[in-house]
Parts: structure tokens; sequence; C-alpha cells
């Protein structure tokens, strides 16, 4: 008899109908022989309604307000739920964050969870009942309302399951797994069975949303075995666990890719101590996140410039060469080169720490199609390049069939 | 410097406009140099809307998950009108029920206010903020939601106001006061400046819903000064206070009526003793209240049967009649006869306890028009009669005349 969390997301609780199929979701899970606890996002459109009302109010709003009003949509479905499954004879109570209480940090509409006091919840679940606990919120250490930021829920529910010492956490959402690829790009994209928390932050991290980032740190750090899986089907999802667990590891689990990226190049910037601090300090300062940075040796002959690319995401494009310019004086570059029509694409797997090779056959798979690669950047399990946007469908089908990952059409 | 409680309702609060509006009211009670605590409801339209969602989602509900739903109303306007003040530059927090916590019986869906820690939030006053509280909802021993009930936020700003030790508390509302009857049909209505506390729960009880009657009770017993006043004008309202703080008196009050009043007769029911313990006993199991009853002296030679009338609310009346019924038996009655087109009419006021003669005028100004008298009950500071539906109007326009409270039209 296991413990399961199910999380399910806004379309799947959007209206009344819909919260019932979860209901015998749940119900389905009791009749498996487990106990369950659930949490649940707020119905679709209803948090976008909470903020509109929030920002007609206040143009600069007190996020600690903005947390009150918005965490009451997810309030709303607990309750309902709960009501949903006692209609089906099934003995059910929510449990808003502060009754738990779901301890988080002071950052209002981005808070941290801190802890989790799981005893009362526990003890209830225990006694036969199915908890329902919203998700995206929690209690500040002064006793006020926070929310976790958007998609906070999944972290909600990782983080109830390794409170509760869950079997496992099932993310129910609008897909039906994690696939090697984006499959609306590439026909022959694969679901997978399993992928480590290592793979799947650097998918969420390169554009594939399926989970909310925050979500799998806090799984891997726990050792919580996620699933995601589709609210619309019966058939098993994608297991997110340790490396440990997968027998047959890939090579190379997944290819992603992320069009939110835009570069900027300085041209014949100063070789000097500090310059890199100096650039850098500043877009920091701007609360603008840099992603890849490569610097060139320096190729006169004194070696006295260089050239600097990094990217930023596209919404940061015209800031960050503000921000840039106005450092010139400082920097003393030659030249500004923009760039927003640029992706990133990204060969993934925890394979790749002891094959070598990986990269240099990215590199060639792209050379064959005539791709030239603008920037390279790589981590202990990924290489990432930045190439021309036009060639993005391209360069994803080319490298799916390249690392040996195509099934069937 | 006083500290002022004020009451929006739901219409007072309908969209963001009218928060913003709100938020200038609030403020101007500060520029009178007064401190202010805000209860809001829901905005109009959102109970009733959340109530839908539940009553969509189980047949019989769970009134404690009942309350997790529908008091996220007040809490959603609680945090736009703390946002609302801030962007007029007046400091101000929210305090949701279990923050406090404002503490109520577990009577779910009609709970009472048992006690409220106000040492926070008053110390957050006194600090120079406004304190903008959800009304309708507390916690329960259990820890659970609670809410009080249809209304129950003018109880909560009462409540409050008592546990502030406030100088008024002032229930802001679609009306400009209360007036000595029904203004929509006697044109002559005139708005009281005061009026004391019993007759206001007389007033309520016979119909004039301005104030929740628990409301006014909690008030009276914590001698809290209620003013009624409009959002939506500037015009002092009415206050509702002790017998004390009104100078002169006049005899009577106000004329209130009732058209939710059903009459049912058994006649010939035998003159035994534990008859009427059974009738009203059976009525009580089956949850009907009842109000108004008349036993006249037997009629006949030997005293062996009485008549016994009394009344109920129109909504209880074929329950009424089928439970009487079923003790047909016992009673032993002659004939059941049931009527729902009839109306009370009252006149109330406190200046009757020390007059003779007031329900004397009343006889004879309804004889006076034709008008048959069907049922009579006194109060201390009461006399209603039940009449023929047909007759309401011209009653309250008789009676306001007789006591002279006409006004100017």
């Amino acid at each position: 008899m296991a413990l399961i969390v199910q999380k399910f997301g806004g379309t799947s609780v959007a209206d009344v109908e819909r919260i019932q199929a979860v209901a015998l979701r749940v119900k389905a899970e009791l009749d498996n022989g487990n106990k369950v606890a659930v949490v649940v996002s707020a119905m679709a459109g209803e948090t976008n309604k909470l903020v509109g009302f929030v920002e007609q109010t206040a143009k600069l709003y007190d996020t600690a307000e903005y947390d009150v009003v918005v965490s009451s949509g997810e309030q709303v479905t607990a309750g309902l739920l709960a009501l949903a499954l006692q209609s089906i004879g099934v003995s059910a109570r929510s449990w808003l964050g502060w009754q738990l209480p779901i301890k988080t940090s002071s950052a209002h509409g981005k808070a941290r969870i801190e802890g989790i006091n799981a005893d009362d919840i526990l003890a209830s679940i225990n006694a036969g009942n199915v908890a329902v606990v919203p998700g995206f919120q929690g209690i500040s250490p002064k006793n006020r309302v926070t929310t976790l930021g958007r998609g906070g829920s999944d972290t909600s529910a990782v983080a109830l399951a390794a409170a509760l010492g869950a079997e496992r956490c099932d993310i129910y959402t609008d897909v039906d797994g994690v696939y090697t690829t984006d499959p609306r790009i590439v026909a022959k994209a694969k679901k997978l069975d399993k992928i480590t928390y290592e793979e799947m932050l650097e998918m969420a991290s390169v554009g594939a949303k399926v989970l909310q980032t925050r979500s799998v740190e806090v799984a891997m750090k726990h050792g919580v075995r996620v699933q995601v899986r589709s609210s619309f089907s019966n058939e098993p999802g994608t297991l997110v666990v340790n490396e440990d667990e997968i027998v047959e590891q890939e090579l190379i689990s997944g290819i992603a890719y992320s069009r939110d990226e835009a570069k900027i190049t300085l041209v014949g910037v100063l070789d000097q101590p500090g310059i890199a601090a100096k650039i850098f300090g500043s877009l920091a300062d701007a609360n603008i996140n840099v992603d890849m940075i490569v610097q060139n040796v320096s190729a006169d002959a004194n070696h006295s410039a260089t050239d600097l690319t990094f990217t930023v995401t596209k919404a940061d494009l015209e800031r960050a060469v503000e921000t840039v310019k106005a450092d010139a004086k400082d920097l003393g570059y030659k030249e500004l080169q923009s760039d927003p029509n640029v992706v990133k694409v990204s060969v993934i797997g925890v394979g790749m720490r002891s094959h070598a090779g990986i990269a240099q056959r990215m590199f060639q798979s792209l050379a064959d199609k005539g791709i030239n690669i603008q920037v390279i950047s790589t981590s202990e399990i990924k290489v990432s390049v930045l190439i021309a946007e036009e060639y993005a469908e391209l360069a994803l089908r080319s490298l799916h069939t390249t690392y040996g990952l195509d099934g069937d059409e």
C-alpha cells in the first residue's frame, strides 16, 4: 500500500465536469490499493483573471497582497475536488497552505518552499482520507500568504511528496510524457520511459517546459520519483528518476531547443583583467540573465583586444544592448553586433559523461547539412550550439537521426 | 484620534473601479484624523458564482469544504482593497480570518464568532496601517475555515469593532439609513437619525433587512455604535445605539412589515395539556420556525376544544401543513385552514414601554380603514398584527400618519 501524490494542472480542473473526472482518477488510484494526496492548480484562466484584477487595481503592486488575491484560485479548486471526491463516496478533505503549514521564504510572488509540516495531513491520510492541497501557495515566516511563482504547483506536489515520503509523484498534464524532442517538429520523436533528473533539468532549461525547473531540482534533492503523464489517457507516462534506476541508459536522451535566444557580440573589447566582470556585472545589476558566454583568444598581433559573444533572452535584448552601450567608454570595444534570429539546440544525455565523440558527431551532423555553428557551450551532460533560427527544424531532425533516436513515424 | 471600522458590501466592491472608490472613502476617514479597519464582502455576484460551483459539484455537500470555496471571494476583495489603498499612498495590509484569528464555532456555513484575537492587528493599526479584513470568514476550533452565513460580513465588522474597542462601526450599503418605514411604499417615510439596538432588532425581524440580525445582537451585547450609511453619498446615515444615547425618544420609531408569512389555523383542537407541545414539537423536529402563535379560549360549552392559529414562513407552509396532518389523529382537530396571503405589520418603539394606548391606536387606525386583524402578538417594544396581504400598503400609510411619523414627501 503505497502513498502516491497526484498533481493536476489548470486544464485538468478547468470546470466542474473536469474536476469530477479528476475525482474518478483519484478513486482509481485508491482502488489500486494506494493512499493518495492530490495537489491542484487553479481552474484554467482563473489565475490570469485574478492577476488582471491586481494589475487593474495598482500599477506597481505589493506582492504580499498579490499573493493574497492570486492564491485564492487554488483554494477554490481544492475545496471543489474534496466535494467531488466525497460525492463519489471517497472520504476527503482540503488542506490549505497555512493549515499544514507549507513554510516558504518571504519572497512574495516567487517564494521557495523551506519546509512542510506533514504530521497532521499524514495522520489524516493514514486514517483513510484523501488529502487535497492547493498548489502554488504557502506561508512566509511572518504568517503571510505566499505564492511560488507561475507553474509553482509542480513544486508544491514534489515537495509534498518528499515530506510525505511518497512512493511517486504523478504530474498530470496535457502531454503524455517527455519526448526525445519536440514531436511537433520531428514526427519520429519517441516518448521516453525514463529520464534522469539531470537530463530533465537540462531539457527544461533549453525550453522543453513539461515540468517547472524548480520542481525537478526539489525532486532530485529529495529523490522523489516523478511521473509526467496525461490527464486524458491511461497510458504510463515518463518517469523522472535517479540515474541508478535506469538500467540501459541511452547515450543521448533527447534533443531540445530554445527559440528564446538573442546574441550580442562585442568586437575588439580591451583584453584586460576585469573587463568581463564589468560587462556582466552591469547586466546583472540590470537584472538581465546571461546564458552562453564565449570569449575568443585575441586575434591581433599584440593581444590587446578580444571578441566577446553572449546570449540573453529575446525580451532582454534591447535592454542588454543599452546597458552595454552605457559602459562603452570603459569597455573600449570597436563594434557591437546583436542578432535576435538565433536558436539554441542542445543534445542531452548522462551517457556522454563516459563517452567521447558525442560533440564531434553533433558538429559533423550539422556541418553535413551546411549549418554554421555560431557559439558552442557544453556542460557535463549537454552540448549546446547557437545557430541561425531558420535552420532549427533541419538541425533537430538531423540530430535526432544521428543519435539513433528515431522511432516510428 | 478615534478608531473607526468601515464595512463595505458586495455592491460597493463590485469591480475594481468601485474598490478604488472605497479606497478614497477610507482615505477620507484617515484625513479626518481617524484610524481605520475595513471589513469587505465579496465582489457582487462572486459568492453566488462560488456557491453555484459547489452545488454543481455535489448535491449534498460538506459544509466545511463549502466554506473553503466560498470564503475565497472575500479574500480576493481584501487583497485588492489593500492594493488600491497602497496605490493612493495609504499604508495598508490584509488580515485573513486565520491570521488574526477570528475564532468561530464549528457550525460550518453558519458559524458564530466566539472571539477575535486583535493584538497583532491593533498593533499594526496603531503603527499607522489601515487593516483590511475579509468579512464572513473565521476559523473553527479545529483550524478549518468557517463562514458566518449570508450577510455575515456585517457581523464580522461589528465583532471586529468590539474587539478593537472602536469608536464606531460604519456599515456602508446601498441605502442611506434606516427609515420609519419602507420608502418605496410610504413616500413620506423619514430617515431616522438614531435608533436603539432593540428597535433595530425588531425592524430586522419583521423584514427591514438593512442589517443582519446577528450583527445587531453582537453590537447590543458589546455596546458597539453602528452607523448605517450609503456608499454613494456623504450624508450621515442612521446611528444604531444604546437607548441612553437617544435624548428625545419618539414613541414609535418605525413601522415594519413582512410579506414572508403564512397562516395555519387548526379549528377544534382538543383542549388538553400537551397538545401545543405536540404540535410545535413536531414542527421543530421538521426544522420549521414558527413565529406568531395564538390560542383562543374554547368556544364550545364544555371547553373541550379550542382554535389554534400560528404563522410560518411562506416557504415552509407546505411542509408545515404536512407535518401537522401527520399528527392529525393525536391532535383531533376538526379542520385545518391555511392561508399564504397574509402580511405581518408591526409598530416598533422603545417608547411604548412607558406609554399606554399604543396598541389601541394601532387597532383603531386599522379599523378606521376597514382592515380586519387576524392575529395579534406583542412584545415589550413591538405590536404586530397579521392582516390580509392586499391591505399591506394601506395599513403602512395609515399607521405612519397615525403615529405622527410623516415627513416631507
